[in-house]
């Protein structure tokens, strides 16, 4: 293990983590809240001191294996989750240090799982930063950090990126990692941006606008409003679910559209089979829920916001779909396990991957009928490698197995299952509501320090795609070698 | 696809169903039930009549391949299914023809899931075909047939077992299949006339002891009275505990025990991960219900028949689990998929399917640290072979989409999502009763007719582990070639 290289980025992203928090300190000092300008000034501060402190040796050897990316990515979500917990903490926002890292956890791994009851009274600071840990989270962290860092050795980049990026396979745009992540990163400024004026133009007032674009972005969920979004009006939605949908598309599709090749984007497999989902899981939910609305376009205009907001992992909702019937349910649960597409800033297990399983099981169909002939799988036109198979198996029942696992061990708090159940869907998913007692209109409070513990280890499970963060817990990694 | 074989194999099965149902019309007449007897005169005269027509003329070609095992396993349990649910029908027992289907696949399959709310009204005949379906389902009908049945070529017979047998492996006692079949078969019957004399001892009558015992070696699961097992002493239900662990059991257990290879039996690692999973899940439930019983043993005494009761997909109940808190819910739960041993007569996805997940995990994250190393993972001293570890996969996977896909089309009746879930998990899973209104106290008679379908399927899919069952729908099995 390269420890140096280990300290010496985590020095590099307290100090990122320290320059973010400039900008709550200036909304802060906007909304007059000099108190908690104060707050975020001084962990400001904090940051850039240990920061700096960690980054002053600048080590030697600059390359990174697999398992240093994996562990410098780990470790960095997790410190600065403690780091960025600070502030909700100081300005008494939440007083219990386990919420504060929850809510914290929940922000930059894009879940937008609450501990806080009433959002309302807390200080504009407060409300910023929470939502913009969601735009950190969204892109990562650490692709920023390939962005200004040099790194010697071929792999090392992909190494980092490869911990982070959610997906089955890393895709890089452009050869170069660096560029990669600068391009990504300007995608996704520019579509923050269009949101944002989108929604001033229907007439949102620009703190509402900023907020809820970071949480739209980052497919995070914090909302600013106790009810969520469903006290805006029915445009402000509809501008939210396009994109929301828009952010849970792989980016590569962007890039494409970028470079003019429209065909090749439209093509793109993945694209085409999530937006599928989404029109099929509309189509149901609108038929099953149309006798609870007035006419069937508002059935289809609420059906389209809750699938884009759970497909998409974000987490944002318009009316309490706790309410509605047994089908419709099950369809949003399913979803939550779905996913958005990999390279988007969307969670779940991602649609190339249930897609790469799909196309699996019908090749043992065939396997199973002509047994000596050799069986081929592809994904836009390509072989998908036998390793990459491998991997989408072994990540799928990892899942599963953590997803038994952490609902077994919230059991024991003696809340109804399906609340268990969905709490866990709903935290290792990175989404944020689940259903019953933390269904859209409830809050996470409800659950017992050790259980709060578990599922903020479920969402960086969940975010970090699960073998990044289970490799902090197996005693080989830290053993010589 | 030689047809041919299939049709042949096909008869000599209802003929075997045709002898089968002279024991139910025995009972009837020492019951004095003599217009039962009839009926079960009737169907058994119709179905060898059948067999010998379709038996009649034998094919030249004795060949099976694995795609002709899969056929004939699939086709001939559906076959015997439709035979066997006229008892049913023509006693008037059942009167909708979708619910006597599923009971027939829920006998069987050796579910144990019931559309009947009062049992003790059906007449002795009837109980009794009703829980012999389960004793002929338990160890299989074509492993039976196969004892009998001359067939050519090595790997005939084998494709045949792979088709009915549970588990990643098909596993040969001795080197010729057929012998291998008639020790299972030995083995089980000596282990039932055992549990009947066991029974007898305890003070239970003799019809509820042969039914009750068919239901346990079978771990099927369907009871004479109303309330299952909960009427018997605690002698009886200990008893019924310790032989539904005990049929969970990998049979090659047993066969080492008469080799008299003790060490090797009792270093089988299935085994010894089965029984410390039982062990595990017995101390978690009977410290999570020590509270609603008079002492702590009582608690044991029921969290272990609980737990017998459903790692090894039996579903016997001695009480209203429905009703303890939610941990002890959840671990119920999680055993249902778990399963019993593979070569066993248990269901679910089986300890074996398990391990080789788990192990396979831990080689994750050996392979991320160690990138260019050979990893090896091995049970019972021997090497997995990666063909194996990819079925298991793919399985698995399988398994989770027919699960989702099964719950959301029976969501549309709109009963509660635990009561859905549970009883898809406990229909394909092959266990009997679920939670809610699928509850041990309940029954399956509230699902519509599409519903009791889609369950009837995944009854079948989990006894004969997904893709035998799957195959009969994939277009291009019945294509020439």
């Amino acid at each position: 293990m390269n420890l140096k290289m280990v300290f010496f980025l985590m020095g590099r992203l307290v100090m990122a983590e320290g320059a973010m928090l400039l900008l709550p300190a200036l909304v802060s000092a906007l909304y007059q809240e000099y108190s908690v300008m104060g707050v975020f000034l001084s962990i400001s501060a904090l940051c850039i001191a240990i920061g700096l402190a960690l980054s002053m040796r600048k080590p030697q050897n600059r390359v990174l294996y697999q398992r240093e990316g994996f562990v410098i990515t780990a470790l960095g979500w997790i410190v600065i989750s403690l780091l960025g917990s600070l502030p909700f903490l100081l300005t008494g926002a939440i007083t219990n240090p386990v919420d504060a890292l929850f809510e914290t956890v929940s922000g930059f791994t894009t879940t937008g799982a609450s501990v806080i009851a009433n959002v309302e009274i807390l200080p504009r600071g407060v409300l910023f930063w929470r939502s913009f840990t969601h735009w950190i989270g969204g892109m990562g962290v650490l692709v920023f950090l390939l962005i200004v860092t040099p790194m010697s050795g071929g792999g090392s980049h992909v190494n980092l990126m490869k911990a982070e990026s959610p997906g089955p396979q890393v895709e890089k745009l452009v050869p170069k990692v660096q560029l990669t992540a600068a391009i990504l990163y300007g995608i996704y400024l520019a579509m923050t941006v269009v949101q944002i004026i989108l929604l001033l133009l229907g007439g949102m007032p620009l703190f509402d606008a900023v907020t809820i674009t970071f949480g739209t972005a980052g497919t995070g969920g914090f909302g600013i409003k106790n009810d969520s979004l469903a006290g805006y009006s029915t445009y402000l939605q509809a501008v939210v679910t396009v994109f929301m949908i828009l952010f849970g598309i792989n980016f590569n599709f962007y890039f494409l559209i970028i470079l003019r090749r429209f065909s090749r984007a439209f093509a793109m497999e993945e694209v085409r089979g999530y937006l599928a989902v989404i029109v099929a899981s509309v189509l149901i939910i609108t038929a099953n829920i149309c006798s609870m609305f007035d006419n069937v376009l508002e059935a289809f205009h609420h059906a389209a916001f809750q699938v884009g907001s759970i497909i998409t992992t974000t987490g944002f909702a318009t009316v309490d779909f706790d309410l509605w019937p047994s089908a419709s349910k099950t369809v949003l649960v399913i979803l939550m396990f779905v996913g958005a597409c990999a390279g988007s800033t969307g969670g779940g297990m991602k649609v190339s991957r249930w897609m790469i399983i799909l196309k699996n099981i019908q090749k043992e169909f065939r396997r199973i009928l002509h047994p000596q002939s050799v069986q081929v799988t592809t994904m836009d036109g390509k072989t998908i490698p036998d390793e990459v198979v491998r991997s989408v198996n072994i990540f799928s029942l990892t899942y599963a197995v953590i997803f038994a696992v952490s609902v077994l061990l919230i059991s024991f708090d003696n809340h109804s299952m399906i609340t268990n159940v969905t709490a866990i869907a709903a935290t290792l998913n990175n989404i944020g509501p689940g259903l019953e007692m933390v269904g859209p209109t409830q809050n996470f409070s409800l659950y017992s320090d050790f259980s709060t513990l578990v599922m903020t280890f479920d969402m960086l499970a969940g975010r970090l795609e699960l073998f990044p963060l289970l490799l902090l817990f197996y005693p080989r990694t830290w053993k010589k070698f």
